[in-house]
Parts: structure tokens; sequence; C-alpha cells
């Protein structure tokens, strides 16, 4: 799996913009142009690692002369004190694209960490953590990225790639069931057809009126396992809403398909790296 | 304050491409074109609102008959269940705008809140909090300006504009003294130097040296105790590495300037508020 | 269903760059700046119309105090000599939109029109008429809204959104059952999975191994029939591949649910329109 | 002739962003990341082929390690079966880049064929076939340049290169004489002026009013024929207008200069082309 | 005339962002929201003036609410005291687009003057002044628009909307003759032709080919006086390189019909205006 | 010292676009794609260069196989004759380059050179030579940077970096001492406090707040000696306003620190450069 080049290329782009302006003052100032060195990045926890492609880019885009090493590729489990990449090259180089490449990586591996920290609480069980829209403004493909990478699935990309029913939309449409039909006329082969539900009998319009997936809102892991029970595996179930760690696993173990976790994007804690620079 | 409207413009229509792409499938099949309706976000927690102008500009941009009001202005504290800010228009647009409003407003709000806290535990001491270079692509001038809605301050924006040496420059000049002698010749008045250190000794000879800011890296509370009285007022000092909620007070109380911390834009939790649409 | 007016102006922008460039020579040196004038759009042929938002648009973004009604909306029937939409405002304005308007809603309502007469022509049977990734760059957003503004189908947006299994796919994974069971261990719950077949040997597999959609490339309607017979409605068949305006109608009545038709977007003629000014 | 290295790099960028958005979900999960292939591009018609470096462009952009061979130059004749281009590399750039690289090379490849054809009807006369400002947004530089390797001839670029009086222009400026004149005192020596002329007897103020280039609208051949006679080599005349296939070629016998027509760039007919990938 | 809208908005925006970054540290905490104010832009010296709408544009895009009054309109003369226009609104948006404002109006003020003092100098003769390409990034359709404002002429846009033959063109085609006669053919009837040539054997054979334009590269007014004798109306001739303040009026009398000057847009001195808020 | 790398190709790739647009007629038409050749940049006069690797990097952008020496670097002195950087490879690559490579190194040279010219006159005493944000749209980084290479020096970037205190933000504030407390408690460690004084009392209140930068705008070379004087050292001292060169001198003798100086980057005079290729 990688990211897509031409989106890298372009956020990094962005990111050496604000932190470059027009030259860096200490560097360009006190380290000669042709002085070498190396760098090595360095996990300063456990973890999984993601960024490595994007970490070593920002080098290379400053200085195509810049060579690297990648010991510990995206997606890969690392503890405190693993080496994950080695850099050499231009010293100015170094210093100047550090903090850039450490903001990804960091970024990036917090996300994968978390992303498998959920998936290994729900392990053996039927359920898999996905993502959802709560991303950052042009940041969408790289946190989807990081979700994939710590063994968490992606939900839909945007609103135009998939339908989610909501109140206001069901309201519109007069019910769960007019919506439904009116979409499935309009929408392509490819397009799924999701139904926010809260409680049973929702879930049961939803199920007859051939949703894809039916999201159940904010319901206690006891109503989901009826819900699971009610469906019987003629709809992808999804629980949403009020999962906290301390529930997650009952929630899991509820039978439902899908627990979708808006903090794997919304709330990130950085991933501790750190970038050692030597001669 | 408030932020660059020009870049606040761009960043949103970066996110509205990223999540609306070409329609809104739900949205532009089953709402009629023509309904109208009401919104309003709502606190879901306490802390420090911020990104209102954000939040509503998404909704503005989508469609410029759509009338707000913003009842808790950006660093204003809110409580839980306090209305933030109510909307009117076409329910499409209020539909279509819901998710890029909200990642604004809770990414913002999440940075002032933060941000306020750790300014409310160093009360009364003589320090100040200030951020760090350790933000996200393209979101280093919004993250900036939430640091400031949560009373916090900013330190350097980006390369060009302070001079910040680390070990490789002071070796690569030959000593912190050559390092300031050689970079005073060259910048500008408006440029300030500071210079990290790990101790005492090379405190003293920043000190010598004329640095304008000196950095205490990851010193303990008890050492910068001794350096707030070696220096004497003479350059301000900056703690920074290592500190966590539990050191943070006794960190302010050692008499340093400015206490940084990257936490505040590195590992953001999403400040929590609903959207609720009525008609 | 309205068309990401971020989108839009994008690319309208985009237009008049290239079209002005720093002005319009003819109209800037002999039009008085307070000239006003009216305008209409006049359809020249019988089709469905697309882009009158657009072409409206055009002319808004260069002045706006320019005023306009539409009177056919996009997706409408129109015959020749219809009035599709009206323009009001300073005469320097519908100079230099003119081009520019007329190249977006000629193209759009060319692709809305050729999609409609194909829907027409396998109306009555199961199948459904889809565009494909035979797109222009920058115009996929526009060319997939246009489609379904004939009244057609999207298929998949982007390679990132749905998975479709091709040849080297399928030999690299070392077969189909392989292919989409390794799939579907790593795809999220909104991504469906289209295979390629060339043979009810290759359908069968598909169908066993859970494919969500199989491709019947190049098939005969004779052996499209049988596929659609095996199937027996355990998958979403689409037929694609040497599909001509002659051999349609029979594909369609093979029973398969879906045709992809490049040509849709790869191949558009132009819709006759006119713009008459006048004082 | 190659086209702007910028602008085609820009222009690809802009279609993969699109295409492949974060990731290729079939490719990345399928193949093994140092799988290598090739691939070859062949002609499944006859005609003039165009777009083959932008072709392979999209495979540099992607992989810069992928190498190729261009054995068809923008503007050869190609039969059908003939090898165009071949490609060698990693498979999944292969796979990523093809839809993007087809979608371009097919469109140039039909604007460049078109236009040759329109050429060799009218061989052997005075005419010669140019282009418009009837192009897609974005395109326009792509399009001129495939018109340029067909063999036919670009119009003016824009508004700003070029003076076109129409009948508002004409009006405003109290007659073509004085349009003429006003502009004449304005203008730089590098832009020339075209009147667009109904009958002969606005053909003759033209004339006199010394016009470098004169539209003929919507006139017969006949009335063609003496309007060439009326000018007398005194400036370029241009047929535009209701020009068919049938007719073209009695336009072009009229003795006129120039025959502009829409078609070559509003009404594409993609120019089929199949990329295979092997082992 | 007028400068390209779009253009115009995104060149101030780039201007605005580089100026403002996140905000305007003392603006912002010291200037009341709602406080409002009047501005007014007033001639330092006696010149032409350009840039009108550009500097109220400047004020509009950050604060939709500002109004104003042009006074003087791009290309009109201004004296020392002149008050050009005049702004009214919020004290905030005045002060923030100052300078940006200023940066624009006094650069295309500048060009415009020096435009027209050329244009001064020669007037009487036959010659007209003429730009270059000579311009810089981002900035050649403002600086094209302000020679025109000042009275003088544009040349060719870019390479593509004109053919200028050098000494390495004429060389490759093995001749002035040769290649003349081979772009002739390949040329669209929009594009002209212009030969450099540095003594009157070159001029004859350019003629002799049918060059529309003769540059007269660095021949002294006595030389050029021949040119025109010999040229006699058969092309248009442009005296370039080398011509002075003190040389112009005698290289204007020489009869050519162009002289191009790169210090129009290569070395342009502000054109000297305050602006002045006031409550 | 060198350019941010990422910001330069943009500019490059503005220029370029803006340059060559779809083609080069003349080169594309004339020059043999294979030809080769060499070119050198030659000094025609005496300076600072400055932008030698921007004229470079225009070539490389445009053909990767074009290879440089670069002979005199950034900020070195040249005079007139001196080859300051040498080109060999595709003679299409140099012609297309020539003018956009030319307009950036003279530009930029003329910059750096008259920056040198005020930095020699004030040589010997304490004063700097500094520039303003009187710079064009996007070239500010590029007009600072040569700014440097001329030995003068950076004032403040833009309005986030530092405050500058002028009439109405005091008159908003209540007094100087008043704005200055104001803002001390608001701004970060980072960030400077300038004021705008007009007069000794001014002056003194500046002082007494505790401004970092105190700018005598429009004083007399005997008032700002008197300044300085009142000063003491307690505070930077910028003279700014009405400086020409006979004044210069005594004014960089009153004692003040800085003298900035608009002109050097609002009225840039093109230092005299030719490209001469040769087989």
């Amino acid at each position: 799996m990688t990211l897509n080049k031409i989106y890298l290329d372009n956020l990094i782009k962005t990111a050496l913009l604000e932190d470059i302006n027009y030259c860096d003052v200490t560097t360009d100032y006190l380290i000669p142009e042709e002085q070498n060195g190396h760098a090595r990045f360095v996990a300063k926890a456990d973890g999984i690692v993601c960024g490595t492609e994007a970490a070593v880019r920002v080098f290379t885009l400053l200085d195509d002369t810049v060579t690297f090493t990648i010991l510990k590729k995206d997606g890969e489990p690392v503890q405190k004190g693993d080496v994950i990449l080695t850099l050499a090259g231009r010293t100015r180089a170094l210093l100047k694209g550090e903090r850039t490449a450490l903001n990804l990586i960091q970024h990036m591996s917090g996300i994968a960490t978390a992303s498998n920290r959920y998936v290994r609480i729900v392990e053996g069980t039927n359920a898999s953590i996905a993502d959802t829209r709560k991303t950052l403004p042009g940041m969408r493909p790289l946190q989807k990225y990081a979700v994939m990478c710590g063994g968490a699935k992606n939900h839909r990309y945007n609103l135009s790639d998939a339908a989610m029913l909501k109140d206001n939309h069901i309201d519109a449409a007069g019910g769960i069931t007019a919506a439904i039909t009116s979409l499935r006329q309009k929408l392509g082969h490819m397009t799924k057809i999701e139904v926010e539900t809260r409680n049973l009998d929702e879930l049961r319009e939803a199920l007859s009126a051939g949703a894809d997936i039916i999201m159940l809102d904010n319901m206690s892991p006891a109503l989901m396992k009826e819900a699971v029970a009610v469906t019987g595996g003629r709809a992808v179930l999804e629980a949403s809403g009020g999962i906290t760690d301390e529930t997650l696993r009952a929630v899991a173990e509820s039978g439902v398909d899908i627990i979708s976790v808006g903090a794997l994007t919304h709330s990130v804690k950085a991933f501790d790296i750190s970038m050692y620079i030597s001669d």
C-alpha cells in the first residue's frame, strides 16, 4: 500500500513553504553548503510506524542527492529504540527538513498506532474498526492511509461515493423505505446506502427496504446484540457513537460488523519519534 | 484577532473539495432544493471555543444566502450545552457543510481549550505557555491562531523569522559564542537568536554571547531554578522537553519565562461540539 | 442534483484565465464600460440540457451585477428553438463570457443528451447505462454529473473507492478466488469488488468467491444471456466492451444489470446551443 | 513541436489526483511492490498519433524508474496494430497510470486524426484548416497542440492576442470602418484584426477599412467565390459556420484561405488505443 | 480597458497571503473590530495613474463591506496632491490592506507614467512605443496592462503567439529566407513573423522573404533611416537595443514604426502615492 | 544562503507558463530536437550577482539533461565582461528558457547591486541598510533574499511576525504607552515591537514604554542625532522616510542603527546581463 505520490509531494511542498519560507536563517548562515552528515529516526515508544516514505520524501524534495534506507516499513510494529530509517546527505537539507518530516511521521504513526490498538481490542470478534470523515483539511488521503496501515478499515471517503441517510434525509423523503427506494433508482451499482437507526423498529424498516449498511446510533451493547439477531446477516451493522475504550470490547462482542471511531483521525496523539543528526 | 480571510477561504475550499467531490448523493437526491432549515452548534463539554468564523464561512461559501449569528466568539469560554452559533438557510447547504464545519471548529476549539488549560495551570507564575512548529501541513496559521485564542502565545513562525541554535549549528560555527557573533553580523534587527542549552555552562556562554532567548533543554525544575538565578533577567528563558501535566506547575514556579508545549498542536483532542438541524 | 460549487468556480476560473488572459482587446476597446444588454441561450437541436448553472456562473464571476433566469434546468429535455436561459447586464461581461459559457454548456449538454439516448434505447429492460473512468483531466466531476443529468448512472469514481480485478491482479494473487479473498480481508465495508471475466468458468469462480459485480468482457449477447442464467441474481452483471449502437438493445435484453459506455465521456459531441446578445 | 512540459506535468498531476485519490486499492493490495512488467500501446485503428510524451510522462511521474521507447512520434500516421510506444518498470506504476495515459493519448490522437482528415479533404486547394476557441477548461494548450500535430493550424489563442469584430462591437463603434480605425490606434503591431461579415457589402467595407482577416459567416460556397474575387488577395478570408463533411471540399475550392472548424476540439472522438501489460 | 478580474483576484490573494500570513498582530490586537474609518490615496508626484481597481479590490477582498470611490481612472493623468480614490469601512481592513494596495498601484502607475513619458517624447513621429517580454514572474498581465494605460503598446505576449527569428533560428534553418518559408507553411494566419536584422543586407533578405516585422537590432539612427527607405512600407520596422532617453527622439525621427523598450517593465520606478487614514 | 527550492520552482513554473504557453513556435519549428549548444551569461556592468541558481533552474526544469557551471555565486561582485555561469544542452531548452532566466537574474542582481551600493555608502558608520514590505506580489521571498545577497538586512517579513505601531494604532489604544503595554501582554517572546515617532517627545514615551525599535519618521539628520543621544542605546533606532542618495551618509552618521529603504525592492533597476548561445 502506498500513498499517491502526487498528493504526497503537494502536501510536503505546502509544509516546506510554511516552515522554511524563504530561507533557514540559522542553517543557511552557519552550516557550510558542502558539509555532509547522517541522520536516523528512532522510535521513542512502542507502536506502528507510518509515514516513512513521507519522511524521506521531505529530504529528497529539498535536495535530491540525499540518500536513505527505510528499515521499518509503513504498518510494521516498532519498539522504543528501534531505528526506523536512516539518511545521508548535506547537513543543510537534514536540518531544514527535520521538523517537517517529524511532523508527518509522528502524526501518521500516531494514527496507525491508535488504529492498531483498537483493532487489537476487538481481535477475535466479528467486528472491524473503521474510520470516519472526521479528518483535517487537505489531510484526508494521508489520514485514511494511516488508518489502513494500522490495520483498521476505511469508511466512505466522501459525500459522493456512498449514501448515508440521516433524520433530515428520511423526513424529507417521507420515511426510510421511501428514501431508500428513491435513492436505489438513481444511484449507480457501486454506491452503497447506509441508514442511521436509533431503535429496532427503524432497523427493521431499513432491513426491509434493503439498506446495505445500517448504523446503530448510540445503542447499548445489549440492544446491539438484539439488532444483530434481528438482522440475521441481511445487512452490515455499524456501531457508532458514545463508544469508549471501556465499552469497545463489549460492543464488538455484540456481533456488529463495523465499529467506526472518529477519534482515529480527529484526536490524534503524535507518536514520539526523534531524529538524530551525526557527522 | 481574526484569522486571515484569504487563507481561511482557501483552506475551507480544500476541505469542501475533499468532502463533497462532485455532489452529495444523499442530500442532492433527497432534499428539495428550496427546503429551508435552521441549525445550531452546541458545546458538549466545557472549554474555550475557537473557529466560529471558520464554521460559518463553510456554509456561506457553499451558499451565500445562508445567514448566521455567532453567540460565542473565538476565545470565549463555553459550558456544556451552550449554543455557540446558529444558522438559517437552505437545508442542502446545512447538510453539505456540517462535517467540514464541525471538523474545523472541533479542532480549533480543541487547541484553544488545551492551551487554556495549560495557561491556567501556570497562572500566577512568571511563565507563559507557547506553541512550537509541531503543526500539520497547511494548518499552521489556523493552529497558531487557535493557540492565541486559548490565551497562550506563539513561538517563532518558521525558519526564516528567528534563529534557533542547535548542536549542529554550534558545532559547525565553532561554539556558542562564535555562532551568535556570526549571526548577529548577518541578521536583521527584527530577528531574535535563541540557543539550546543543556547545562549551566552552556547557559553562561549563551548569556555572555548575548543570546536573546535561551532554551533550557530537558532540565529538571531544580536546575531551571538555578538557571533563572544565573540569568538574572539578561535573557528570556524557555523551558522545553519532557514537561508533563504533573511537572508543569513546578517548571513554571522555577521562574522561567516561557514553557513551550508541542502537544498544543501535534496531539490535538477534538473539542466535542454537535450540530443540530431543525425545520 | 447540483455540481459542487467550489469545484465549478475553480474550473470556470481556469477557463477564463485561458480565454481572456489579461484583457479582451476587442471588447475592452470598443464596448463602453456602462453599456448594458441582454442575452439568451437557445437550443439548436433536441436533447437534454446540462450546465445551466455553469453557464450563468461564468458571467457572475466576471461581473456580479449580471442577472439571469434559468428556464430549463439541468436534466430537462429541450427542443430546437427553446430558450434555455436569459441574462441581463453589462455588455462587456456578456461578450467576454460567451465562449467560455458555451464551451461548458455545450459539452455538458452533449454528454447528457448522449447518455439519455442510450438510456432510452435500453428502456424497459433490466439494464442501466453507466459511465467509466474514461474522462478528461480536471473534468471528471463535471462529466460524471452530466451523465447523471442524462439519466444514466455513475460507475466507480476512482481507483480508491472500489476494486476492479483485471488479469494482472488475478495472476499476481494466484487466481480469482485468492484475489477476492485477499481483498475482502483488507477492504472496508463500503468498497465493492468487481471482477473482469471472459467466459463462464471465470464467471462461476467469481460468483463462488463472492464478487459484488462481475464484468462480462466482450461477450456476445447470447453468452451474456447464459451468464445471466448462471448468475441467478447472485451478483451484479456488467456488460462492457465492443458494444455499439446496433448491439446495445440486444445486450440490454440479455438481462445484464449494467452496460458501461466509455463513449459517454471520451467521445463527446457538443450539443449545439447559441447565445444571442441584444440591447 | 513539443507541448510545454510545465503545463503538461500540471495537467497530468490533476488527472492522477482525480483518478488515484489516495491509493489504488486493487493494485496496492494485490500486486507485489517489486514486481516488474512491460507494456505496449497499440493502435486499434488508422490515424495520426498524438500524446506519446504525455502518455509516458504519466508513468514517469508515478515512478521515475519506469523506462520507455516511443516508436511513433506525435504527428506520425499509425495503422491498426502498430505499436506506438513501449514501457518497462514496476507493474504497480503500469497499472495505476494506464487509464490516465490512455485518456490523454486517445483524446489527443482523436483530435490529430480528425484534424488530419479535414486537411486531406482540402488538399490541393488554397485553404488551410484552423481550430477555434471551442475548447475545454484547462485543455486549450493540449488541444491546440494536437490540432497542429494533425497538420491543421491554430487560430487566435485567446481574447487578448487578436481582435475579432462581431455585430456588437461594430454597432457600439458605429460601423466596421469606425471600429477598425479605433482599434488600429490602440492595438500593438503584433495584433491582427478580424471582422465577421455576412454579405459582400460588409466585406467591401472591411476591405477598405484594412481588416487583416475577414470572416465569411455562414455564406454559401458560391457567395464565398464572389467574396474571393472581390477581395483579390487584399485580406485573408476565413470561412466559418455551417460547414459539414459534405460541403467542406466545395468551400475549400471557393478560394478562401482558412476554414475554421469548431468540431476539431469541441466534439472529439477518442482514437482507439489499447495498452497491453505483460510480464 | 480592464484587467482580467480572475487574474487580478488571484494576484491580490497571493500578495495578501504573503503580507498578512495568519494575522496582523498590531491591528488585530489594538484596533476594535467595529471601528470605522476613511482613507484616501493621494498622488505625490505628476504622472499617469494605474491600478485603481487593483487597489480597491485589495480592501473589498479583505472585507466586502468596504466602499470606495475612484476619482481618477486608470490611464488618467494626475498631479501631485490629487486624490485618486477614497475608501470607507472598517479601520482594520484599511490598515491590513494598505501596504498591498500601495505596492500594486505604485508599481502599475510607475509603469504607466514611464510609458507615457516615452510616448510623449516620440509624439508627432511615426513611431509607437512597445513593451517586451522582460517582465516579472506572474506579473506579465498586470505589467502589459499598465503599459497600455500609459499609452504605449504591447508587443507579442509570449513564445506561442508570434514568431521571432534570432541568429540561432536562422542558422538552424539555413538562412532568413529558408526560415521564413518554413514557418509560413506551419503557422496559422494569426501568427506574425518578426526577424532580427543587424544590417541592410539582412533587412533586404527579410523583406524579400516576406517578414511581417523586421527588428533593427542596435542600429544607429542614421542606419535606421536608410532601413526605412529601403523598406518602403513593405514591413513594420522595430527599433530595439541600446536606445536611451537621449537617443529616443532621434530613433523615432528615423521613421521606424515601433520602438521597444525593455525598461518599461524590467526597471520600474514606483510612482509615489500615499494613503491617509482618518476617522 | 539559498532560496527555498520549493518556492523557487513554483515561481519559475509560473514564469514559464506565462512565457511559453503551449509551445515556442519559432524554436519548436526551426531548431532540430536533438541539436545541442552552449550558453554563457555575461555581466554587462559592475555589480553584485544574484539569481544564479534561479537562472540555471529555469533550464533544468525545462530539460533535466541541461548541465551547468556557476562561476560567480549569489552575492559575489562581478565586473563588466565576467562570465557568471555556463550551460550546455539542447538548443531548444536554451532558447526557451533564455528570457525567463534573464528576467530573474537581472531583477535579483539589480536588487543585490543597489543594496550593496547603499551598504557601501554607510560603511564605517553604525548603520545597517534594511529593506521594507514594499515588494511585488509573489516576489517577496526572492526580493528579500536578493537584499541579503547585496549585504543589506531584512526588516520584518509580514504583519504577523512583528508589531509596528502607527498613528492609528496608537490613537485607538490611547497612546504609545497604553499600546505597548497592551501588546506586550499578548505577544509572544519572539515578536518585537516597533513604534513610529515624529519627535523627541514621542521618542521618549516609546523608550519609557519599552519599545524594541523606534522609527524616526522623516526626521532631519540633526534631529536624529539628538534622538540617538536621548536613546542612549536603550532601543534600536530606525531612520525612515525621505532619505535620498545625497542625505544617506549624513543620516548614517547621525548614529541610527537601521536605515530602511523602500526603493531596494519597489524601484528595482534590472542589472544588465546577456546570454550568448553558441554551438
